[in-house]
């Protein structure tokens, strides 16, 4: 684990070249489009994958390209030059300057962001072009919410209804099934004015500081795409700056919407600046984590005015949504003691150590109508933390966890009074036939807030690869209404994750999300589905790959069994080989069929199918019986 | 891909002496133990992990072993010499010979078996040691269906019995959820005579040929342990016998319950038999893919004739189980024609193109009691294939897939006629909330017979990760009543599982399996949950470790971030650091509550709460209030 150097980031990212250029390069056979809004700053990015024509063979018909949501930013666009020193493009910098409900200072309002400025001793690694904060005017909220409820549409809302639409183009196979929603609402388009309402009513979140300009607007709610979380973050272990900021792009490339840095080792402050400047997507953090470093671990030495100021440090950096574990209430602590893995979020952990050490409420829960305060003047979101979410599967569901769900439900409305947006934690280690009970008491109790789970792994027994025992109850409460799934990688339990682990987190959980809109029966859903199915039935291996969710691996995957460059057009799958293929096979049948004059018809009738058959035998002997063609 | 050499499978394996010990060593801290039943010759295989004390800080009770069970056969007994030339000893010979139902034949009945036989190219790959093939006396009917059906319970079902209910020992954590089983009958203790029921009213299977004494038994119903399949197998492509028989110990080894030998390319006969006589579990085959070899692979040249005696010369091989296709009816083929894959199933594929090239019924259908006059002579189990399963998820649950489903429920009761056991074979492609609809169907028209899935993938979009695309289906399919998953490897779809794609398909079918036992609250499923979980709060690393399913990989990941062995014993997590850790704190709480006298009462009264914590916080204060300790 290579400790942090004197080097800045950039040049010790510089010295991996083929790192940079994996990051950067767009994927295979994809282009980087933008998709213009009401106003030209309104420029909304996708990823549109070429696909070639169906073999002549098979109709040789043209086939569309397929549009994908992208998460990636500028880091793929071949047209922008990327500078991890100054940072990424401003893209709502305009936006929030016109609202004129917002000002500069002239320096950083927090006492510990002060002293990191003038701290001589991290000034190589610190990010050299910090802007000055922008907060709300005296009196003015700027949450997006707020804005909502008054009826204002703002670009970033205009931004997310197009992201969230996935333009597709004529031709593109739309087919889907109906899906089974439990009551969400699936619009066949997703309009300004829908996301608007949703945000108003708090059943939607957009994670958008004014302090992060950077970042692409997105959208968390049971009504939109389902999306996932990545957590990144060095610890007292190791991990430096420039492979945190990697890691972030790499999640990013990968597909993660949101980043959540839970960094708690060495020089925090600084890893933050540098992530939230590189960072397309919203950022997440879960501030009691620094404020503990700030007394040297010592959890009842937390004040509020220690972690006041480290919330305001930090939504001056431009931290996007903070994880606050406002539920864990002096009277449930003891609701854990007889769980077989008692308190496992640290954050709720630090804070029933502090209520038992003081014999006081959470300062948390007790402050947060000034907590609120401060999210408005930046336009933070809450994360409610589940401080007591199960830590096993006998633990599930228990008191201690639904208990802080219902003062969680409390909370969110305390925060709607505010206009503060707010979406819920969840757990955890749940066995797949209690996963829903989670879901439906947290729609009741929280009245539609966005929920954000944490898997649920759905068993103990499997180290190692906790990314699919998650991604098994990720799916399935993705599918009964979670808004948003955070990823757990192969490392969960074992150790900090590396890159590969980072990737193989996410993938998974673009699979848990994907299956969950497929199963809500989410607009356009299917299109990727169908059009890679069709790329599969028809043997076009390049498209197959380059529609997957990681063209590499499956590319690389499929060179083992066969490297030549003639079998990514060969007419037979690599498990049959060309002598014995059941998709050659089925082509025949299909042809067949297809010939039938009265295939409709007779269907359901066997007399008819008899002498359709009969006159069609020699038709097909004609065009060849054999059932595999030599390459 | 390394082609088949001269060397006998034996000696190429010894060429590999690492991958020798790998197949080999028995699991970390494990030993192989014996539960012996009603006679000495009943001797019941499990696997008992050894578990280290709590620490003395944490109580320092002793853990007693956790019994867990155990497929890998005598690979993993140190007492056993294995042979792969003899191949293994014989479980079930006795019992076999002592029912007097059967005879042995003096040669092969079958006309191919007996070409090959007198083969000389094929000598040196031929196994040495073929005995004399078992069939049942003229009349006799040796299913144990057959047996179960007159009230005999055979030593099988008793094996069973003992096997299903995984002993543990006293101080064992039987805690568990109740969990909802959708109607499947959960015992406390699973009885000779229950397993006897379940086979003779058709809801379970043994897969047992008389030509596979060395077969350990093991059953496949929904009322039982859900089980595993694993596909192996070579193709015109590549791979040798000795990589299939390495693959065959391989899976079991973690935890495949049957493997199906799905060999399409080169000396199929000869791998198969090496694979029989050194296989502890039950193998299964589709022989229409051999069929079509003996025919150059031409669908329409394929003959009842060729395809009997096919039967026939894997049932005296020892095949314990055939897949067969014999849903796939004429007026069904037209139904596939508007789908977006067609047919993808092979066995499906080919009898298609049969039917359509002779526009006559499949002969499998019309053939069906000779069939199964042939599977009870020899005790082989029928999976009625689901040739007409979707390959996509466009095309789930529609009309081809369900006509078929209902003939294989009319095919069900016609095997049972003669008692021949049955299973059924199922999907596939389904999208999460059409999956349930699978099951019902299943259940209602095969009447419980057990059903076998693949999968089903949830999504088509990632190729390279369909291993768990589809777990998330499979683990759901389980829950709501499946008895057998078949597992997908990373390499679906792409091309051949290597060994490591084969342990990963096995694992993450081992979790989804798991995670349904758990979910349909089968006893004692949460047993190893508990232990692995306790360990795990206990900072028990390697208690950890050896509890997982995998303990090589938890071990290699917790070693990356802390490699040294000290770290073993940490009482910290790897993720947070020696200065920073949940689990720490939470002991901190858990013994300060504890400690409470009145905890019980006051978990509702925040007043006596107030006192007890006034009362207390000198005591915790005594005890440390320090959130870690130094290493």
């Amino acid at each position: 684990m290579n400790q942090l150097t004197n080097l800045s980031p950039v040049d010790q990212l510089a010295q991996h070249e083929q790192e940079a250029k994996d990051l950067t390069r767009i994927l295979p056979a994809s282009k980087k489009v933008y998709i213009q809004g009401s106003r030209p700053d309104i420029q909304v990015p996708m990823r549109e994958i070429e696909l070639t024509d169906t073999p002549t063979g098979l109709g040789g018909e043209k086939n569309p390209p397929i549009m994908v949501y992208d998460t990636s930013g500028v880091y793929t666009d071949p047209n922008v030059q990327i500078d991890l020193n100054k940072g990424l493009p401003n893209v709502r910098e305009t936006w929030i300057a016109e609202r004129e409900d917002t000002e500069r200072l002239d320096t950083l309002t927090s006492a510990f962001g002060q002293e990191r400025l003038k701290d001589i001793r991290t000034a190589e690694i610190r990010f050299a072009h910090i802007q000055k904060p922008r907060r709300a005017k005296t009196g003015k909220n700027v949450s997006q919410m707020h804005y909502a409820k008054q009826g204002i549409i703002t670009p970033e809302m205009e931004y997310i209804a197009i992201r969230e639409n996935q333009r597709q183009r004529e031709g593109v196979d739309m087919r889907q099934h109906a899906g089974q929603n439990f009551g969400a609402r699936n619009l066949m388009e997703i309009t300004p004015e829908f996301v608007r309402k949703e945000v108003a009513e708090g059943r939607a979140i957009i994670p958008a500081n004014i302090n992060h300009p950077e970042c692409e607007p997105m959208i968390i709610g049971r009504n939109f795409l389902v999306k996932i979380n990545a957590n990144i973050g060095n610890s007292a272990l190791g991990s430096s700056i420039d492979e945190e900021v990697s890691k972030m792009t790499w999640a990013t490339r990968w597909g993660a919407d949101t980043i959540m840095d839970l960094s708690t080792g060495k020089n925090i402050h600084e890893t933050r600046e540098w992530i939230i400047r590189n960072s397309p997507v919203p950022i997440g953090t879960v501030p009691i984590y620094q404020a503990l470093e700030k007394v040297d671990g010592v959890a009842e030495d937390l004040t509020w005015e220690i972690f006041k100021d480290t919330l305001i440090e930090q939504a001056e950096q431009g931290v996007d949504y903070f994880t606050i574990h406002a539920g864990v209430l002096l009277r449930y602590v003891p609701m854990t003691a007889n769980r077989l893995t008692g308190i496992v979020s640290r954050g709720g952990s630090i804070m029933a150590q502090w209520c038992l050490a003081h014999h006081e409420e959470n300062f948390l829960y007790t402050h947060f109508d000034e907590i609120c305060e401060i999210m408005k003047a930046y336009d933070v979101s809450f994360s409610l933390g589940d401080g007591l979410r199960p830590g096993c599967i006998q633990d599930a569901n228990d008191e201690a966890q639904f208990s802080e769900l219902r003062t969680l439900g409390e909370l969110t409305h305390r925060a709607w009074k505010h206009d503060v947006q707010v979406m819920i934690e969840g757990p955890g280690h749940v066995p797949m036939h209690m996963v829903k009970e989670n879901m439906d008491l947290q729609l009741e109790v929280c009245q539609e807030a966005p929920f954000y789970t944490l898997g649920p792994l759905t068993t103990d027994i499997a180290p190692g690869y906790d990314h699919i025992t998650s991604a098994i109850g990720a799916a399935m409460i993705g599918w009964y209404g979670t808004a948003m799934l955070c990823y757990v990688t192969p490392k969960e339990h074992l150790g900090l994750p590396n890159k590969k682990d980072v990737k193989d987190g996410i993938i998974t959980y673009k699979i848990a999300a994907h299956a969950a809109d497929l199963a809500k029966g989410h607009p356009g859903a299917q299109v990727r589905d169908n059009a890679l199915s069709k790329a599969r039935f028809e043997f076009r291996w390049e498209d197959q790959f380059n529609l997957s969710l990681d063209p590499d691996t499956a590319r690389s995957m499929h060179d083992e069994t066969m490297p030549k460059e003639a079998h990514k057009s060969a007419h037979f799958c690599s498990m049959c080989g060309p002598k014995f293929c059941s998709m050659k096979i089925t082509q025949n049948v299909r042809d067949y069929a297809q010939n039938q004059q009265n295939a409709e018809h007779s269907i359901n009738n066997e007399s008819v199918i008899e002498d359709g058959l009969k006159t069609m035998k020699t038709v097909y002997q004609e065009h060849g019986q054999k059932l595999y063609h030599k390459v």
